[in-house]
């Protein structure tokens, strides 16, 4: 079958790859329809990801058919369409009890990492029962692949997590796609105001789009500032940090409210400071989280009633044999202004 | 009237005052009968508090008789015994309807601060209706003393705010009175384990007595092998930091397991490092605050029906006549184990 492979750093391909088998009684091999490339595909490329070593097909978003089960397997069936978790789960372990599916004892964010992941013809999902989903009737596929990681990421870290709750104040820092996915289920619940900041126009406008109530260009180090001013000089009561660098952190810290939250989904590559020397009496929470996609379902019913659309973060559609170019245009995001790829597989 | 005041950095005496006379329809005088001195106070001795300018009589814990009352005064009247709360509320406020009574906005952490405090024979207390609690029938005032700052400080800033919780695991990061006085609140959620970790084996051994599970002197470098050996590897639910510099918070980093929260009291006086390219992915909370007295009816309940005896926090005892031998040994706890010091002014 074909597959994108990550050979070491800066290097990787599209490779013939042997089918994937079964190889435990929970696992599933599923047949990839849709799937699409993460910010996280790029770190692994960059080779700031040591979990992830050479010779690994890529890829932890999708969905497609069921192809095979293992004996153990009884929520699914051949056949079935289902759309696949990012996040393997036992359902066993303490931490699966816990609903913290990302720490799970034999799972995790192990597809496209650990083990080879859904940029290919072909998957295997261990755990199946308990880390793939059904696709309802009617649904549509390419709103749903946007479930696998992105708006669960943007919804559990950033808005639960920020507990953004009716008539708060909001600001966003980054209108990537994962900021773009916190602002669409942030408005679940109603914030009263959605400051979004970036150095990006074209995104902010995307932003605006989206439902923001204001947008920041922060290039002239004037954000602090305007936000202030919209905020009656209080700062936000959630600060959602959706880059993961130590600048937007430390705008968050300049922006939460007393009593506030700053949530971060930013992967960060190194440490940060944390200005404790004025926070400490300041009520402030701050939370991290690895998506746990325990809140899948439930975004998969708003999606299904029309509350979010998670198509507009689609920007752009390829075969899986354009993947190479799909990685070129996605990589350079900032020329061709895409937020998130679809690469077709199959039927 | 004799006061204790804060004549710039480095500088202390005992001289006279006049007596505080009402200013606002809200004041109540109130005359001292016992108060404490708190480790804030060393730092404002030191020059580190900015708010504080000389000239400033300290104090900010406290029981004693109503004195006299502002036209505004409903809830007390001469004669009545109360209870001082460190933080001054106006019940009114933004904050104070939320419960956030430390950042009133004509309130907080005022007292032997921006306004005259509680180190003298008579204080003038702002918001009275809503900054003095009723000393119940029968009461230990001695004991009550510890419920107006060091108690609940311990309880909502370390307890509370880390989810304390049956069963869950525990570890204070200084065992200095705030730490000790996490130590004995915490128990009124029953966790399994309370690792209680110092430089100081007669601080260990109170911590002990005060119903630490295991005690860890860190001068080894050992303390997180040693947590980590106690958790299975995983680390503590909770990690109360109680000291307030960067070593003791990078411990609380090093030392919390997955979806744990990092509960901040100590006062800092520097930015701290924070490991979020570990962090990030750990699902972890770290939370600051600035006590709120919001839990001071509760806990004087739990005082009343002998759940918590605070009076074992107590070392020392003076009369106010002695308040410059108090601070002395206060000061020198190392050297004379004390934890807290009853200062005694009147009736």
């Amino acid at each position: 079958m074909k597959a994108f492979v990550f050979n070491g750093p800066g290097l990787k391909a599209l490779e013939d790859r042997p089918k994937p088998t079964i190889q435990a009684a929970g696992d599933a091999i599923v047949k990839i329809v849709k799937t699409t490339i993460c910010g996280t595909d790029l770190h692994i490329l960059k080779g700031d990801v040591a979990t992830c070593t050479p010779g690994r097909i890529l890829g932890h978003e999708g969905v497609g058919i069921v192809d095979a089960v293992g004996a153990g397997v009884t929520a699914f069936k051949v056949g079935d369409r289902v759309l696949i978790s990012c996040i393997s789960s036992c359902g066993k372990c303490e931490y699966c009890r816990r609903g913290m599916f990302s720490h799970c004892t034999t799972g995790g964010w192990i597809l496209g990492n650990q083990i080879d992941g859904t940029q290919a013809e072909y998957v295997r999902t261990p755990h199946a029962d308990t880390s793939l989903y059904p696709i309802p009737a009617g649904a549509d596929e390419e709103a749903l692949v946007m479930l696998s990681d992105i708006l669960p990421t943007g919804f559990e870290c950033g808005v639960l997590n920020g507990k953004v709750a009716p008539g708060s104040t909001l600001a966003i820092v980054g209108a990537g796609p994962i900021g773009l996915a916190a602002l669409l289920t942030a408005q679940l619940y109603s914030p009263s105001d959605i400051i979004m900041i970036d150095l990006d126009d074209s995104r902010l406008e995307f932003a605006r789009q989206f439902g923001a109530t204001h947008t920041i260009n922060s290039a002239d180090g004037k954000a602090v500032e305007k936000v202030m001013a919209l905020t009656q000089g209080r700062g936000v009561d959630t600060a959602i940090e959706a880059v993961g660098v130590p600048a937007t952190f430390q705008l968050c810290q300049d922006l939460v409210a007393p009593g506030g939250v700053i949530a971060n989904i930013g992967v960060h590559g190194q440490k940060v400071e944390l200005h404790l020397e004025r926070l400490w009496s300041q009520n402030v929470s701050i939370t991290t989280r690895l998506v746990d996609t325990a809140t899948t379902p439930m975004l998969m019913k708003t999606v299904m009633a029309k509350k979010i659309d998670p198509t507009r973060l689609i920007t752009h559609h390829f075969k899986l044999d354009q993947i190479m170019e799909a990685y070129d245009t996605f990589e350079r995001a900032a020329d061709t202004n895409a937020l998130k790829v679809i690469i077709e597989a199959g039927d």
